[in-house]
């Protein structure tokens, strides 16, 4: 219950050097594909081989709710939580579009719905690649400037849900794991995470959130603040941390990328809330940063503060802040592009192009 | 052969405004999706009516040679255009694996490659989706830094076989026409081209192309300042200048983006020499930049100074240098994705998700 995961260790640089190796003989001038060679580097390096394909993409979708809404810090009422969850099954929402469009497989998991637990719908027929999980820890986090958003066994069993739906999707064929999550009121536990494992001041790392006005940044910033000094949860214990100011959905992206991570399939954060879920995730594992792929940078200041301490370079920077996994989504094609360009270049022998003198 | 098209005029705010209010109906906070919503009423404002998908998406890419390149300004030979051309058709280039990723089809036409005219190669049964055309106006240009690269007659021709091509992709049912160029020695003109038309000195619009040292970017500015001094292009001319300094593919990118932006199809340009050519047609059409989306801004500083000066915010930053078409490629997925989430997101209204207070 500690979270402690084994280390997933560093990236296999024999794989990696041949990547780049190989990237250097395809017809282009050496290095001119940018970021994309980079994730082509990166990607062998993760699974330890080359990567020439993105055969089969999943999104994993971690919804709960927070005690905190009822102090007024978002815009819309917690029951958009499930509501939503109902939208991303029926194909309507952002995250469902767009796995589409990338041809990605998505679960949907409940991990701490406010209410009755949600019955897993019959299966859509127009939508076999989507699919709900229900794994319920409580019914909604604890209102985190009160008390303890969770206690420490609740954390434990969310990242231990994480884990089972990751590696569950692993088992099924996944070869990029990507997250991202639902749950009103979460950007609050994501700021009060990132400042406390920061030591940032909640000013620094809170925003709009689903579009709260410059006042209701302020008075989130300051209910932040009071709970971390009510809460004073110690930097060196992200255990315990999560487990006061964060959510089970956050709990849950935790557990799912260490899984991932092990498995040595590469993981592509959404937002702001995967971000803070990483910087969980790192504390516990220091080896882990350089096996997550940044899908984007979104507007709210916390997730570049985020970024920024796990050392990752977002692949877009679109001005996204809606979560769900919509920016994780939107990226998928790119990594599988950079796969792509790995496995199918002709070398400069191949197609008989001339190199540089 | 002035170059002169009737002006495209604005986009159509109509189509524009339905568009932006439709996507505040969706199960998203206002403005969440940020740039993809940008792209979204941007894409109804060229088409006159809101886009839903994007069906058929086709790159085109023009190339041809640069009587400079005598002059050392690549690392590469001459040789490489007419290799590239064949590797293209042959499908290991990188733009022939991101076009088949992005589910474009392909276009590849010869403007003035020099030395014998290619035969258009049969049609390749695994690669359906991929034609060479000959348009073929020149043997290469002359050399820009002893003559003008070519008459004002052939670079209207230039163009008018960019016209043909774009007008012909848009009557095969293309609805959106992404282009790109291969040309040696053509970010020398491109550079030229953009010094020319915005005043700057060679210095700071002249970069590594596909690989020259600090000495190399050095000598390329130097007989780029050198040869306007020759030339004397005036910025309000930019027919004389595209003929003095500009290339054959450059002209016919300007004569592609022309066709296109009048049938009212979106246009993504790709790096830095499509975006000289964007510059050209706006020199000589200045409704024109609204109807223009930048795929990508490339690592070339001129290019940067071309978007500037064009009001473009590009959709990728990715470190590219290829050309090729390759940004405009990866770029297809990120539109269409826009498109798509106009056409298929659910409402708050269909899909009973409560809005905010």
């Amino acid at each position: 219950l500690s979270g402690d995961a084994r280390p997933v260790g560093p990236l296999d640089e024999d794989a990696a050097r041949a990547a780049a190796e190989r990237l250097d003989r395809l017809t282009k001038p050496p290095g001119s594909l940018g970021r994309l060679e980079a994730l082509a580097i990166q990607l062998a390096g993760i699974r330890g081989a080359l990567v020439t394909d993105i055969r089969r993409p999943a999104i994993a979708v971690f919804a709960a709710d927070h005690g905190v809404t009822a102090q007024g810090v978002s815009p819309y009422p917690s029951a958009v939580t499930r509501q939503m969850v109902a939208n991303f099954l029926a194909g309507g929402a952002a995250v469902s579009v767009l796995a589409r469009a990338a041809g990605a497989d998505l679960v949907v998991v409940d991990v701490g719905i406010a209410g009755e637990p949600i019955m897993a719908p019959a299966s859509n027929e127009d939508a076999p690649s989507v699919r709900f999980e229900a794994a319920r820890i409580a019914d909604g986090t604890r209102d985190l400037s009160a008390e303890p958003a969770m206690t420490v066994l609740q954390a434990g069993a969310a990242i231990a849900a994480g884990r089972r739906v990751a590696g569950d999707l692993v088992d099924r064929g996944a070869d990029l794991v990507a997250l991202g999550e639902m749950g009103i009121g979460n950007t609050t536990a994501a700021s009060a995470l990132v400042a406390a494992l920061t030591g940032r001041p909640a000013a620094d790392v809170t925003g709009r959130g689903t579009g709260l006005d410059a006042a209701g940044v302020q008075r989130k910033a300051a209910l932040i603040d009071e709970a971390l000094r009510r809460h004073r949860p110690a930097s060196s214990d992200p255990m315990g941390t999560l487990a006061r100011v964060g959510g089970l959905e956050i709990a849950a992206l935790v557990g799912a990328i260490q899984e991932t991570a092990s498995r040595r399939v590469p993981i592509l954060l959404d937002g702001f809330i995967t971000g803070a879920a990483a910087l969980v995730a790192a504390r516990l594992d220091p080896s882990l940063p350089p096996h997550l792929i940044a899908a984007h940078r979104s507007t709210e200041p916390g997730h570049r503060i985020a970024l920024d301490t796990l050392g990752l370079d977002p692949v877009l920077d679109l001005d996204l802040r809606l979560g769900e996994g919509s920016g994780a989504a939107l990226a998928i094609p790119l990594v599988r592009a950079a796969a792509r360009i790995l496995g199918e270049m002709a070398t400069f022998d191949e197609a008989a192009v001339s190199n540089r003198d």
